[in-house]
C-alpha cells in the first residue's frame, strides 16, 4: 500500500478481499556483534510502537501472508520466517476513534467497519543480522527501529507478550532450528557460534562443554580448514550440516545446556 | 448445541455470537497400557472422521474457547490443553451440498451463509487415560472412536496434518511440559515412566541411561518409599516435581535420549 487512495480502499473495502478477524504480526530477531534486538515500527496515528502485521488474503496460504506482509510493511524478503502462536486474548480492539485520528481518510470511518472487529493474531518470528538489511516502511508507520530486548518500551495492543513468546520460542528451538544460518557467515570458529548461543540464550555457556554438546547434536561439520587470526592462531572452520537438522528434530534430540 | 432447533439457529445466525473465518480443533491424544491413541469423531452429514471443533465465540479467550468446544463436543472437561500451531493452508471448505446433506436444516442453506467461507485453525492438544474418561459426542458426530495412531484413516478437511504436528509437538514438548501428569499415578515406579516416554516417542529408549536423563533434568522427585510388586521386588517410587517444570522450560533444558 502506498498512496493515500489504497489506503481509504483498504479501510472501506479491505474485507472483500482479506479474512476479517486474523492478523500476521512478525517478531523480527535482529543479532549483530553481541546484541539481540527486536525491529519495532511506529503506527502514525496511533502514536505508539508495535510489531509489523497485517491481513491475510481471501486466497492466500499462512505462509505467503507473512512473507507478502513482511515485504510491504519493511521491505524485508527471503526470511526464514516460522509460525510461533496465536494470540487471540487481549479483546484490544482499534476503536473509531482511533481510526479518525487518521487524516488520511477523507470522511469518517463507518461504525461497523471491518476494521473495528476485534482480531486474533498469529505470529511469525525470524532472525536476521540486522546491520546487513535495510527496511522501508509502509505509509502506516513513520519510523522503525531495532529495539535492545533489555529495553523494550510499552508496545501497541498485546504486542509485549508477542515478543516475550517469539523470543522464549527461539531459545527453545535453538537446538533444533537452523536459527543461526543467517547470522553467522557460512564458515565459522567455534567462539563466533559460542557467543551467538550466549547471546540468544541471555546467559553464560561452558566454553569447554558447549562445542562438545553442540557436535554431539550432529548439526555442526568441523571443517579441514583454518582461519589465521594472528601469531600462532588459527582455530579450525565448521559449517551447518543443514539436512540433520530435520534428523534431529524428528528424533527429539535436544541438549542440556 | 442439543436440538434441532439450536443447530438450525447456529447455522442461519451464528456469525452474530461467533468469529467468522476462525476454528480451534483438538487433537486429543490418548494414553494407556502402552497404547497411543486419538480421539476421532465421525461427523454425521459428511460421513468421514475428524477432530472434535469448533467456533470461537466473541467474548471468549481462546482457551476459555477451546476448553468449551471440547466439553460441548465430547464432554471432556478439566484438561491440560495446549495450542500447538494454527493451519490455514488446505482451503477446503464446506460446500452448501454439504451443508445441505444435513436434513436436519429444514430450508437450503443460503449461498452466502457464513459456514460456507474459508477457515483458519487453530489446533490444541491434551494427552488422557483413555480408560479414564467417556466421551459423548455432540448432536454433530455420529459416533467416536479411540483411533491407534499407526493406522490413523483419511481424515476430513487438513486433519491428518493437525494429527501428525500434534504428535510431533508432544514429543518434542515432552522434556518440558508435564505431559505425564494425567497418564501416570501420582507416585509410579521408574518402569512405569519408561515405558510411557518409550510409548510416546514411539521408539525404545536405554534402560540404563532414561532414569539419569530423566532425573538430571529435574522434574521428577524420587521418594523414601517402594512399592511391593513380589519377593524381593519392591522399586522406589518416584513423582512429578511440577515446579521445576517451569524452571526447566526457562533454562532451556532439554535431553538427548
Amino acid at each position: 500500500m502506498k498512496t493515500e487512495e489504497e489506503v481509504e480502499d483498504f479501510i472501506l473495502n479491505g474485507h472483500k478481499h482479506y479474512l476479517r478477524h486474523i492478523t500476521i504480526d512478525c517478531a523480527i530477531i535482529g543479532y549483530h556483534d553481541q546484541q539481540l534486538k527486536i525491529l519495532l515500527v511506529k503506527w502514525k496515528h496511533l502514536n505508539g510502537w508495535g510489531l509489523p502485521g497485517g491481513f491475510i488474503m481471501n486466497e492466500e496460504t499462512l505462509n505467503e501472508a507473512a512473507n507478502r506482509i513482511l515485504m510491504e510493511k519493511t521491505s524485508l524478503s527471503d526470511l526464514f520466517l516460522q509460525q510461533f502462536y496465536t494470540f487471540g486474548d487481549s479483546f484490544f480492539r482499534l476503536s473509531k476513534k482511533d481510526w479518525d485520528k487518521d487524516q488520511r481518510l477523507l470522511i469518517p470511518i463507518p461504525e461497523d467497519n471491518w476494521l473495528l472487529e476485534r482480531t486474533i493474531s498469529i505470529g511469525y518470528y525470524a532472525v536476521v543480522d540486522f546491520e546487513k538489511v535495510s527496511i522501508s516502511p509502509d505509509i502506516f508507520y513513520d519510523e522503525y527501529q531495532w529495539c535492545d530486548i533489555q529495553s523494550i518500551p510499552e508496545l501497541l495492543f498485546d504486542h509485549n507478550e508477542m515478543v516475550e513468546k517469539a523470543i522464549q520460542t527461539i531459545r527453545l528451538q535453538i537446538y533444533h532450528q537452523p536459527i543461526g544460518y543467517n547470522l553467522l557467515s557460512e564458515k565459522f570458529t567455534l567462539p563466533e557460534i559460542h557467543v551467538l548461543y550466549e547471546t540468544i540464550l541471555g546467559k553464560q555457556l561452558d566454553r569447554r562443554n558447549f562445542p562438545k554438546k553442540l557436535m554431539s547434536l550432529g548439526i555442526l561439520k568441523k571443517l579441514d580448514e583454518q582461519r589465521s587470526i594472528g601469531p600462532h592462531r588459527s582455530p579450525f572452520l565448521y559449517e551447518f550440516d543443514k539436512e540433520n537438522y530435520e534428523k534431529a528434530l524428528m528424533e527429539g534430540i535436544a541438549l542440556a545446556f
